[in-house]
């Protein structure tokens, strides 16, 4: 598999999951969200080899995603923390987990809710939401370019319009 | 890396993960959401391998995400169009996406708008959001088991609840 070539794509998605796309890095940062911060939490709470648990950290780290913070003065041991960019993975997380709250999880029901700190009711469900605030599904959506599309992804806007237009839709 | 322990978790976002943390599948239902229906249109737009995008075409088709119909009756040829289950994973693209262009874009800015198909506005940042309408930060909400928690996971909750009255949080 060839990571260079996501990136040709110019693409944020793209972007995102060439940085976050593997199981590991997702799954830390939930046990993160979770209240994990140690390296022996994490590798308690994922059964993870400690040789890919520290890959994975320190891509989280060098990503500007967590920060490590050293427990003491003068020890090599750290605490790893989200950054207002990992902060920012929180609606990311919602939607892997509502998703496999309505469509992976057995006649048991859900294992975990997410709730208002306050109220204690569940959170919303995560949908795309219009500037006029009506939900929108993929169909009520369209894709243009950006500013910073390049001309690979004009052609490819352009290829999309014309397959449209011939279908009539 | 064994897949297997991330079912262990016993949690939807881990199934989730389980099923579609590659970035490969993230890729294809991205083209998927951009107008891609066909082999050579999914090959073309991520220069894949064709035994990889087979392999991944026809997980997702087992998941349930993507369909595949016939272009003709007798060929074995097919498109590959979302379920309704597939449709559900826009809020996730929608969040990879806008994380992306927040974080990793460049100078040149964002290179794909998704906009209203009416207004042609883009569409709302993508934010947890309580019962009666307030953006939730991270330490905003809390995990609560849900009735599907299992044993282990109770165990995990208790410990982290205890983890933060010991923080005074």
């Amino acid at each position: 598999m060839s990571r260079t070539s996501f990136k040709e794509h110019n693409c944020s998605l793209a972007r995102t999951v060439d940085l976050l796309g593997d199981p590991w890095m997702l799954l830390i940062l939930r046990d993160s969200f979770y209240g994990s911060t140690t390296f022996s939490e994490f590798q308690k709470g994922l059964n993870v080899a400690r040789n890919v648990l520290s890959d994975r950290l320190e891509r989280l780290v060098t990503a500007g995603v967590l920060e490590k913070r050293p427990t003491r003065p003068g020890v090599e041991r750290y605490t790893y923390h989200r950054t207002p960019r990992g902060d920012e993975l929180f609606p990311l997380m919602m939607t892997l987990l509502q998703w496999g709250d309505r469509w992976l999880s057995g006649p048991e029901g859900v294992p975990v809710k997410i709730v208002d700190a306050e109220s204690r009711a569940p959170v919303q469900e995560m949908v795309v939401i219009s500037r006029d605030g009506r939900h929108l599904r993929p169909e009520d959506s369209r894709i243009e370019p950006g500013p910073g599309a390049g001309p690979h992804l004009l052609k490819v806007f352009a290829y999309f319009k014309n397959k449209r237009r011939e279908a009539g839709s």
